[in-house]
C-alpha cells in the first residue's frame, strides 16, 4: 500500500524551500525585539536556542567607552601607534565586485599599519569633505585588537558580557574595536559567532536576514582578490588610482553572497523575494545580539566628531548541534524515501 | 571569474546529507548525558538549545508515584472506572505492517473502553505467562489523560516540571499515564513536543536518534489501517484471529519512518548506516529528557508485579525557529547557486 512519489525530485525540493523560508516568516517576526533592560542568562539562552536576535535601546550607555570615547580622548589613549587600516577605494572591504568582463570577484582591502592619530583625523576630514574621492580608511581588523592592538582601551568596556558568559558558559572568542566613517560598507556575510555589538559613537545600520535566507542569497564561489598600491611610495597618501587589485595568489576560491537585499534584483535567486530583511539602527549606547549565521550588512552614519565607532564580542555556544530548527523544518527536508531515489 | 558548478546536483545533495550526518556524530557524544539531579532552568535551556537529552538518574524517585503505584494503590484508586486501551494481536500499536502482497501499512489498534481492575490483571497475567498468544494490551493514549481519564492519580506527580516550565515559559501541553506489559513496543517515530519522561514500574529501553536521522529512517507516506474485532460479542475476551485491519475510510496516507535500527538491513537508506543510534534504558525513578524531532523505538521490561508504568510531559518551545542547527549545518546546505538550477 506504499504511496509511490512523483520523479520531480527538482520541484520538491524547491517548494520544500520555498515552505521553509515562508513557514519561517509566518513564524516570525519580521521586527526585531526591542528590550530596555539587559536579559538575564536564562533569557538570552532562550533568544540563542530561537536563533533570534534583539537590541537593548542604551544597554551600554553607562560603559566607561560609550561615556569617553571622543576623539580627545582616544588621540590621548592611542597618540600616533600604529594600527591596522583597511584601505579600499569605494568603502567596499571585503565585497563582490563586478569586473570588466562581467564576471564577480571578491575583493579585499590593502591593509597597512599608519599612526593612529592620522588614521582618525583622515576618516573625520573624509566625512565633513566628500567632494573630492579619496580611498576610504576602515579600522575593523576583527582579529580580537581590543584585546591585542587597542589593548590600551580595553579598560573602557566590560572584559565580557555577564549574560552571555553564563549562558554560553564561555569566554568571549573575540573582543574588536571598529573605527571608520559613513563611506564604508560591510558586505553582506555572515560570521560562525554568537555577537553581541555595542554602538559608541555614531551609528549602524543594519540589513539582517535569517540562517534560511542561505537561498536567497546566491553565494557563488567567487576568486579572491587584494588591493595593492601601485604608489611606490609606501609612506604616500594614496590616491583612489593608486589602488589596483589583482587575484590572489595561490588561488583563493571563497563563497560569498552575492545577492544584496537592497537592490533586489540584481544577482536574486527564484527565493530573494520570499526573504524578509530587518532592518534595524543601533543608536550609541545600544546594544544587539546577532545570533550565528545571520546574514548582515551593515552601513554607518558618523557622530558629532565624523568617525563612527562600535565593540563586538564574539562567543560561541560550544557542542553546537542541531536545534530547533529541525524541530520547526524537519518536516519539510526531502524525506529518505525521496533521497533514495537520487 | 565566478567558478562554475558542476551539473550533478544529485551526487551534492548526496555528499551534503553524509556531510551533515558525519559531522553531526563527530561534533556530538554517542552516548547520552548523565546527570544525578536535576538541571537548572538555564542548564536545561541549554539542552534545548542544542537539541540534546538526558537522563537524570534517581530525578524522580521522591514522587509519589514512584513511591506508591503498585498495583493495590493503583486498584484502590482506580477500581473499576473505564480506561482507554490499545489492543493489537502483536503490541503493534501505531506501527508499520508488511502486507501479504509485500506492500506496507500503517496500523492503529484497536482501541476499547475496559474496566481498570481488568485491564491491569489482563497485562500482569499475560507478562507470566506468555506461552499462549493472546492480544496485547496497553493504556496509551498519549491525549492529556493523566490529567483527564486518570485525573484521580495526578496528584500523585508534579502538575509540571519546574525547571521546564520556567526554561520554556509554558505550561505542559500534555501529562500522559502509560501501563502496559513487554510485549508492547512503541515504533519508531518522532514526536513535536519536548518530552520529560519518567519511569514508574518496570523498564524502558530507548533506541533514540537525532532529526539528522531523517535522511536513514526511510520514511515513506503509507495507507493507514486500524485493527478492528471480527467477534460479534462486544464484551468478549478477544483472540488474537479475532483482529483484522482494515484501510481506513476515508482514506488516510500517514508519513512514517520504516527503517527499524534493530533491523539495520531492512528498508535501509544509503545514509542508515551513517547514523549512530542512542540507546538508554530507564529504571524505576530515573527521567529523560528527549528533545523535539528525535526519534525514538521503545520498549520494555516489567516490574515486580508484571506491569510496566511510566509518566509523560509534552512540551511546546514557544515561538520555534531555526536555531543552531543551521549555524552548524548552513554550510552543508544546498546554496542558492545550486538552488537556482533546479
Amino acid at each position: 500500500m506504499a504511496q509511490s512519489y512523483p520523479d520531480d525530485q527538482a520541484s520538491k525540493l524547491d517548494s520544500a524551500i520555498r515552505d521553509l523560508i515562508i513557514n519561517y516568516h509566518e513564524l516570525n517576526a519580521t521586527v526585531i525585539d526591542e528590550l530596555y533592560e539587559e536579559p538575564s542568562a536564562l533569557e538570552f539562552m532562550q533568544y540563542v536556542a530561537r536563533n533570534r536576535p534583539f537590541v537593548v535601546r542604551k544597554g551600554a550607555e553607562d560603559w566607561t567607552a560609550v561615556q569617553k570615547w571622543d576623539s580627545h580622548y582616544l588621540l590621548s589613549v592611542l597618540g600616533d601607534s600604529l594600527v591596522n587600516v583597511a584601505i579600499t577605494p569605494f568603502g567596499n572591504a571585503d565585497a563582490v565586485l563586478k569586473e570588466d568582463d562581467g564576471s564577480l570577484s571578491y575583493v579585499k582591502p590593502l591593509e597597512r599599519l599608519e599612526p593612529f592619530d592620522k588614521v582618525i583625523r583622515y576618516i573625520s576630514e573624509q566625512e565633513s569633505n566628500q567632494e573630492k574621492a579619496t580611498p576610504i580608511k576602515y579600522a575593523q581588523t576583527q582579529n580580537d585588537n581590543l584585546r591585542n592592538e587597542y589593548s590600551s582601551l580595553f579598560e573602557d568596556v566590560p572584559s565580557d558580557i555577564p549574560f552571555a558568559r553564563i549562558a554560553l558558559r564561555k569566554d568571549p572568542e573575540a573582543v574588536n574595536f571598529w573605527l571608520g566613517n559613513s563611506l564604508s560598507t560591510t558586505s553582506l556575510h555572515k560570521d560562525n559567532y554568537e555577537n553581541i555589538y555595542v554602538q559608541v559613537r555614531g551609528q549602524k545600520h543594519f540589513v539582517i536576514m535569517p540562517p534560511v535566507a542561505a537561498a536567497a542569497v546566491n553565494e557563488q564561489s567567487i576568486s579572491g582578490t587584494t588591493y595593492t598600491s601601485t604608489n611606490g611610495d609606501e609612506e604616500a597618501e594614496l590616491k583612489v588610482e593608486d589602488l589596483k587589485h589583482t587575484l590572489d595568489e595561490p588561488e583563493l576560491i571563497v563563497p560569498v553572497p552575492t545577492w544584496d537585499p537592497d537592490f533586489p534584483d540584481v544577482r536574486s535567486t527564484p527565493y530573494s523575494e520570499l526573504v524578509k530583511p530587518l532592518r534595524v539602527t543601533l543608536n550609541e549606547g545600544d546594544m544587539m545580539y546577532l545570533p550565528a549565521q545571520w546574514y548582515h550588512k551593515v552601513g554607518q552614519s558618523c557622530g558629532d566628531e565624523g568617525y563612527c565607532c562600535a565593540v563586538n564580542y564574539w562567543l560561541v555556544f560550544p557542542d553546537l548541534a542541531p536545534s530547533s530548527f529541525a524541530a520547526t523544518y524537519g518536516s519539510t527536508m526531502p524525506s529518505a524515501c525521496e533521497m533514495q531515489q537520487l
